[in-house]
């Protein structure tokens, strides 16, 4: 039992290492997707992982066309704040791929426009901001999914 | 409709900083029990809460005796790895108080003892660790409380 979570391009070290974290606890796969903004040896990274970092399950890809071409078929789902659909809307899946974008600007317009069925936003509430910090929103949504997976509702 | 998010002592700026983003996210109230582990006004804190600092609705408190002095008779909820039910079986209602440990060592053994009933944990999948980033634990219990409120389940 377990999830798939991906980032795309992750921009902050912190947030990838606190990532980690949450793939170990969750049982879940981390799928990192480079270009990067760190190097993975960063010692940001580690600290956030401590010293579990290496029993995380972990791939990387050189690019977004070698992901998608690498997980062709899986179930995916997208997470952006300019989604229609709410996160618990979703009829989560085991092994399904959870996707997020970058901490600055999110999902990229193409991969949104490519998955419009897919995606899912987690709500806000309120006027000030427009999204949680990425870890944080992994954190719901892999949560949501374990949840889902456990009760069946 | 929201909660009292409630950090006791917390050590790490940057997860101050992304607890104060979700609070002001899901229209709940900070609570913050000194002593901290860093400067409120330290760079690290308004990074990671960027410039919506200000809209968030703030509590300071100087001790741990006068957090629960003024709070007296408020409904509330602790989470600890040492707790045995699951953070799922918690009836969450609204304006409850869900209370947190610092980062190191979490809550108190005074505290533990105090609240045996209304102790609860986020379950870890994994031998290799013993709890999410503070932040992150703090994300996916006040989601949580939010989808109760929502779909009274």
């Amino acid at each position: 039992m377990g999830y798939n979570i991906v980032l795309i391009e992750p921009e902050i070290p912190m947030n990838t290492g606190n990532i980690g974290r949450l793939s170990l606890a969750s049982g879940s796969t981390l799928h990192l997707v480079k270009p990067f903004g760190f190097e993975l040896d960063d010692k940001r990274v580690k600290r956030a992982g401590l010293d579990y970092w290496k029993h995380i399950s972990l791939k990387i890809y050189e690019s977004v066309e070698e992901f998608f071409e690498v997980n062709k078929g899986e179930k995916m789902a997208f997470y952006s704040s300019h989604a229609e659909k709410e996160y618990l809307e979703l009829d989560y899946k085991d092994e399904m791929f959870l996707i997020f974008g970058k901490e600055s600007v999110g999902l990229s317009s193409e991969i949104i426009e490519n998955n419009k069925e897919s995606l899912y936003k987690i709500p806000i509430y309120s006027e000030h901001i427009r999204s949680l910090n990425l870890a944080n929103a992994v954190s719901v949504v892999v949560y949501e999914g374990l949840r889902n997976l456990k009760l069946g509702s």
